[in-house]
């Protein structure tokens, strides 16, 4: 499964009614965002996020932990957790495992991450053994909190996932994946990739780590990836993703077709009867031609937007199907390289 | 009939889709803003305006006029026509009567409108004749044109309206419409008012037209107006409205009800569970909370745009409804009555 990025509660450009129509089963949001703003106290109030945001699919929460990395200011890590202050007001906060925990928890999301240690890369051996020694300390401390939140308040129906590092160190994510096995969680995912290094490292660390993950729980690559890169990762026995990339290239005139990508503001387009991709069975496609489109963002309308969101995240989210049925077929690997040479092959 | 306003052959924060599933019949694009940006020649090319936005349902649009005297920079009005610089690139430009119904007549709208001279207001009585007079002689050209054009090419699908100009003279609002009739127009607006004038004044101005016009050709009041005052146009006789009211308001956070304007942004919404408007049966009102639209402005998020005005556009749709069940059974005067108080008991 793709997930496409909510971070604000919101897919930006898509109403829940689009993401329905696309086939969206479950979105990720961002709990450093919400967490800010409008906060997980006024959601916990208003009946959760899924009540809150009207969506009846499912949610996965990140833990806030690379947001905190990644936009938050004077930052401060300690055993005990991250002091930041905040993107927004420069507010100071403190987040914790068990802090995040508890959020996640408000928020009521179907699936939370436990709170990791992100770490800037390449990073040197003894950084990232640092780093995964205390994203260890901080997964048993969330895992606690959560299992004595549930025997005290029941069963929340969330599902805790935790997160393997040890950066591009294959005998280190071996042993982050092994100690975190220990705290029987009922999905992993995999962090700190896919922020630089070359996708065959990405893949090699993907496989090392998913070799001794059971299959049978699910396996999560967070922050990825490309569209020709999605099998790849199936391929090394992934089963969830999520990016930024589909919505974001949407709102930057950057279209995926299954012909390669279409930067569609290029003057080639202005004439360009054809729908972004002819291959493409989405409510766009079947609209609205490529010179309307050019036009809508030449002329910085809101709905060039709502246009190109709703086509990218369709076409991941076809493209997940094709993984799904190649598999059922036996050949995802081949998909996979049709995959790659659709992207160098295409108009760019 | 109510026409959203589609600037640049898209009404911001709205795919076509969402404007049929909203009812819209008709919407109005604008003239200057398409000749400029992306050009009526490129949309003759690919077909016209209703190809180019793929977009079956009725499109009106108007001269230009308004625009070159609202938004351009150094135009020059002379007999001829309007000489201009666009906003956009400071080009030069020069709008005649003929040119605005060449234009028209290559975006393939439904309804075209004649070029007039615009006034600013209020308007001494001197410069009100003046224009009245312009666009009198602006009128017969253009009528000409077109009908040479149609002579020529054949019906090319559209209607050409006149515009009644004469400021807030009676007498001279009079005088025109009775100029205007001698060209035989398929349908009349009124133009230059709701520009600052006293509501009473529009409704005065409007009535004293529409008793001239024929009454089975369609009356068009330009650029209105506020949910409160739709009915008080109709009961004088007008048809056709339009206004960028509903779609702008949306997008600066300003939500029609029917117990009033909400100002989503205010705090009091903030745990504020019931839909925008408990009376409204849109998709957004039947799904989201008010404290969920709040969060969306307040993250300033897209999405906010796209469902504001996905309610604010079905909003006045449903008035001109109302409106026209009212007619039906013979109680127009009680509706606008009944409309206007909403707007002065509602929260604001």
């Amino acid at each position: 499964m793709f997930m496409p990025v909510g971070t604000a509660a919101t897919v930006k450009g898509l109403t829940q009614d689009a993401l329905e129509e696309l086939g969206a089963g479950i979105i990720l949001a961002n709990t450093y965002h919400l967490y800010l703003r409008p906060g997980h106290e006024l959601i916990r109030k208003l009946g959760g996020l899924h009540a809150f945001m009207a969506w009846r699919n499912a949610i996965l929460t990140d833990s806030g932990g690379y947001q905190v990395f990644s936009l938050s200011e004077l930052r401060k890590i300690t055993d005990e957790g991250v002091r930041f202050r905040s993107h927004l007001d420069g507010s100071e906060h403190l987040l914790t495992p068990e802090k995040a925990a508890e959020i996640q928890l408000a928020l009521g999301s179907d699936i939370a991450m436990v709170l990791d240690e992100c770490i800037e890369t390449p990073a040197p051996r003894d950084v990232a053994q640092a780093a995964l020694k205390r994203t260890t300390d901080w997964a048993r401390r969330a895992r606690r909190y959560f299992l004595d939140s549930v025997s005290r308040n029941g069963n929340p129906q969330q599902w805790q996932f935790g997160i393997v590092q040890g950066a591009t160190f294959a005998d280190l994510r071996r042993e982050s994946a092994r100690q975190l096995l220990e705290l029987d969680f009922p999905g992993y995912a995999v962090g700190g990739l896919a922020v630089g290094e070359p996708h065959e490292v990405t893949c090699e660390m993907a496989a090392e780590v998913t070799a001794l993950l059971p299959k049978e729980r699910p396996r999560y690559l967070m922050g990825v990836g490309r569209p020709e890169q999605l099998a790849d990762y199936v391929a090394r026995g992934i089963d969830m993703m999520d990016c930024v990339l589909p919505t974001r290239a949407a709102r930057h005139a950057c279209l995926y077709t299954s012909e390669g990508r279409v930067l569609i503001k290029n003057a080639r387009y202005i004439e360009d009867q054809r729908p972004i991709d002819p291959n493409c069975k989405c409510s766009v496609c079947r609209r609205y031609t490529r010179a309307y489109l050019r036009h809508l963002f030449a002329a910085g309308e809101i709905t060039a937007a709502i246009l190109a969101t709703h086509h990218n995240v369709r076409f991941y989210l076809d493209i997940m199907g094709q993984i799904r049925e190649a598999i059922t077929f036996g050949h995802l690997a081949n998909f996979a390289t049709e995959l790659r040479a659709r992207y160098v092959a295409g108009p760019a």
